[in-house]
């Protein structure tokens, strides 16, 4: 989307943000979207959201995220209490997914539909044409923009969420785009660790797991980096380190961090437990080390048993046996939370994109 | 979904049921699930449905079935008169479809939008996340009862439904588990009987084809059991015959059955000729046995000249050519209407789960 | 669908159509289809469409054509004004595409959604039973009928979607049946000149690229010649010239048209220069050829710079670089308007089937 926006569509930009309270929720007794239906106005539009398109985590300052958890919650209470609202009546998605990736897509289509707005779906975008092989990214965009009203797109070149909003003239939200950006993932991260433990300056977070190759993880550090006495473990097997430049990042930017092979002391500490997934692939042909690698830092009963009462365990998902079935039933484990996090996040960032905050 | 049950959510537990009188239609002047939108009331939400699953078609006793079909009969009324409902405004239906079965997704999805409920749909289960292989079904269900409201599973494996709802806390119904269960398509075949011939007790029903494998003839002799002086002929060739569990099954319960091999004379006594396809896989390399088999017992113009003016043929489709083309258009022929009911049959179970009776 | 037609299911024959006055857009005040919901009738049924199918550009003379701009220009009104209608509030449409085509499945899927309507999707309608490969497009049809009210089929064979509209009871539209028709291109196509020159009669177009295997330039070639006045160029590498069967075609009825290898000179004449790929595939082994072939008529800025202020340049979809970039920010370079044409065209042939005027 360009930068002329959406805000002269709707013709309402009275009632200038102060960023620096950071509560943004959403006012209520505005105009509602809705057309030709006789439905209530329900829901408001206020001021535009500063932002044309959510292309990857870094674009959001503190007191954004601040703002758009308030939102957030705002949905878990739409979603909980009423089945869902209409504010996005009338309003098209297309979810452009050129790789396979259910859980996401199901997630934001989830979104679009508990908010009244409904959604135009493709799979298998890389066959966008039966006829033709080669037609441009930005063709596709400019053809399906003339469809919709916002693209969620999952691809799998780093960039390419860039060049799909350069061209759009309508939101765009990046859905992965390869080994690049999952900005919602890391936005429903946060957002956890604020609904779990209530607070994100002053936390202690153990990252486990694959640290060189994990997407989330390194999004989640860089995202911790903008709070205050953050204090971050990294756990993980050798030949999967987390990286250094986020290592200078975190370092550059005040944030305490060391590395540690004890899972349990680790978690004996920390607020957050992250686990994530070894995957095999990164390994080639040394199935060997792979096989070292997965069975090193299990989260089980063991380590539950040293973990504070209020700390939680985090996951991505899918999860494979690096926690063990047996966890899933103490209140600390926050993985499927965590998911549903996700849900309401979705739901907030179609909102602010359409109706504004 | 456990046993700790949707009641409480609507709050509607009055009214009790009284099984033995069978007629539990849809109560009129109760309140709409419709939320934030102005609709106006026209269904009721009575009291609460007495299952939280539609797992297998053996969970049902004739009063219940009784009901549904009452509650089945509503929905082609509401789907013949006025282009559908609103009822399910609100609600999100999930299919999760692990093997591709466009026919029973296409029924459950027509089903929940002619009811006004919305669907999240995926025929590619399989590949629920494109970064990993290996997540348990449990996991999968409950990042996907996170979504959506009910899920209509459709899985490879026998007793995968049954699983799926152990793990969910919203209803599951199973739409095929491999060679386990199909309860719709019971339920329907069932119900287009009660339909077309106008009476389940005393019928006389001829089940052709292939006995041994077809989920849908051995479900259905097994419903039939629960009726009165019902009398059932098996007619197939002599390597796909029914199986003995049934037959004893059937003969524990009185039930009359008898074999044979003249389709001619069962056809001219029976109230129901159930065709069904035989399944060249089932014969491995014997191509020989498959072609005689499948040519044996076809029902044609010579089946429809002997069969009485008011009994049907059935057949649960796809269709080969088992049954010729030239019978379409002898109004015995019932097959597309009994599909046709599969899709009254899914609206009332998903208005019996999501609201009650 | 029969010829026995949905007027008696709208109740509405009054209002007997004037075709010679070709100005049949859509009246104010009439009941609105939206059944059980309370929303306010918002548009007209009028008169009934004169065709149960859309199978076939030829089906349609000058003034139904006419007829239709006008509703798609209405169309284009809702879309823009208002974010959709509802007048197909409780209609659903299936997509029954058995190739994939994203781009048209999303088109009609978006014109459905912009109407209130709702859609049954499948883009792997070859896998329609994952039982039984073999049944008949008959079969399906009559099963996929009793689940929606319209069918969009996309198929890969010639003449399906006649096959397909001859066995169903409700409205069938032509999607694309392989070498065959794909008729709501052709409109759209037209309905861009139209739109964008202000004129059919009179115009001169310049049609170029593979004119021997486009689909799309031999359809506009039969639509145009209903028009008076009109002058088409043939511009095209000799391996894929304008057959002769169209060439007749147009002389017969008194079309003026020429050949010509002059692009720069046509394109200076022209209202409208009508750009087309070069299918690799036409070309077998001779990779030659087909490089040879491509690269011969290239629309860029040089084509631009001789080109009539007022003219456009159009284009089927999907691109490769048969026309450059650089073309795409001129006001002339008209194909993605094109593109959202076929939405319009499609939401009016959607509310024209279902009804009526």
């Amino acid at each position: 989307m360009t930068t002329s926006s959406s805000a002269d569509i709707f013709g309402s930009n009275e009632k200038p943000v102060d960023w620096s309270r950071g509560n943004l929720s959403v006012k209520n007794g505005v105009q509602c979207r809705a057309l030709e239906v006789g439905t209530k106005p329900s829901f408001s539009v206020g001021n535009k959201f500063q932002f044309d398109d959510v292309i990857e985590a870094q674009q959001f300052d503190r007191d954004t995220l601040s703002a758009i958890f308030d939102v957030a919650l705002e949905m878990e209470k739409i979603e909980k209490n009423s089945r869902g609202s209409q504010i996005l009546k009338g309003y098209l998605m297309a979810t452009l997914f050129y790789e396979p990736s259910t859980r996401t897509r199901l997630s934001f289509e989830s979104a679009m539909k508990r908010l009244g707005g409904e959604v135009l779906t493709t799979e298998n975008a890389r066959e966008f044409s039966s006829a033709a092989k080669g037609e441009t990214l930005e063709d596709t965009i400019r053809t399906v923009e003339g469809y919709c009203d916002i693209i969620v797109m999952r691809y799998f070149e780093n960039g390419a969420a860039r060049r799909a909003a350069m061209t759009a003239n309508i939101p765009v939200i990046n859905a992965g785009d390869g080994p690049g950006q999952h900005p919602t993932q890391a936005l429903l991260d946060v957002y956890t660790i604020q609904r779990e433990i209530g607070k994100l300056d002053g936390i202690k977070v153990g990252l486990v797991g694959d640290l060189a190759n994990g997407r989330t993880v390194r999004s989640l550090a860089y995202l911790l980096a903008k709070y205050e006495n953050v204090k971050i473990y990294f756990v993980s097997p050798e030949v999967v380190k987390m990286k250094v430049d986020i290592k200078d990042y975190l370092t550059s930017r005040g944030i305490e961090w060391e590395e540690s092979s004890d899972l349990m002391e680790v978690a004996s500490k920390c607020d957050v437990v992250y686990q994530t997934r070894i995957q095999r692939e990164r390994f080639g042909e040394r199935i060997d080390l792979y096989e070292e690698a997965r069975g090193k830092y299990i989260v089980n009963q063991d380590v539950l048993n040293v973990m504070q009462k209020h700390a939680i365990v985090m996951h991505p998902l899918p999860r494979l046996d690096e926690i063990t079935v047996d966890v899933d039933v103490d209140p600390r484990a926050a993985y499927f939370r965590q998911a549903k996090n996700g849900l309401y996040i979705r739901m907030a960032l179609l909102k602010l994109l359409l109706l504004g905050w």
